[in-house]
């Protein structure tokens, strides 16, 4: 089984790939999609759902999750970020996989034990449960820790 | 020239259609976009871009324009209408056509001369300019006053 998470973002959205195998879970790909800064917003939004349907293409994910984005207190801010997450959301479903949702707060306690975990708690433990993973980038380390979570939270519901 | 406006929400998204030939301007079609909220984010948000989409396939207009959302103080509502406009520019941008912005500002300045125009002032002139026309609802009124904005504009540039 294929897991995929993804830490949207209009400037830079992480995504991690990992497989599960029982309760063995193995690194299959991360990366980061950035968006070009002087083209339209409707032409960013374009090129991020291109970029992502195009790996969920070549990886064939069978589930996926989202990262609750921070919510941040500039309006605007808030805005270009639910239009990220908005076409990351929608990119998943259209390619007919479920798409689950975590919060920061969850994601942190699912592979640090707290929700308070720093982020370079999140990369040694990530380095941990998959090893030799080399990290595309923040987003990505913390797409591939949405993916860990998501993974985990299936195991329970079986 | 057939002209898309959209008034995007993640409950109900507007859309209208007007015909433009010269300077004259002509109702072709408007309606209403309610997304299920019984079905998860990622589903709504399927089934918001599936019908634009559609719509978009019947009527082929050659350009569109997006209403800038209202930034509500809540910014959780500020996400979720995030979601929604990102899906909505990515609608109208994948089926090729050029997408604007325009703010609620803009778009009453264009159709009552005022910036601060009220609702029922827009829908008064909606019904001077497009004679006859029968509004499906308040936002699909609003997304009719964008895409007259936009025809205006397109008409200001050549």
């Amino acid at each position: 089984m294929i897991i995929l998470g993804v830490d949207p973002g209009l400037t830079c959205t992480g995504w991690g790939l990992v497989a599960k195998a029982g309760s063995r879970l193995s690194h299959v790909a991360n990366g980061q999609i950035r968006t070009d800064a002087k083209l339209s917003m409707a032409e960013r939004l374009v090129q991020l759902d291109a970029e992502l349907t195009d790996m969920i293409l070549r990886h064939r994910p069978d589930s996926g999750a989202v990262e609750e984005v921070f919510v941040n207190v500039n309006p605007q801010s808030t805005l270009k970020l639910g239009q990220a997450r908005g076409v990351a959301m929608l990119s998943l479903a259209r390619s007919g996989m479920p798409v689950a949702e975590y919060s920061t707060k969850v994601i942190k306690k699912a592979l640090v034990g707290t929700g308070g975990a720093e982020k370079h708690q999140i990369q040694a433990m990530l380095k941990v449960l998959l090893p030799g993973v080399a990290l595309a980038g923040e987003d990505a380390a913390d797409a591939l820790a949405v993916a860990i979570t998501h993974a985990n939270m299936l195991g329970s519901h079986r």
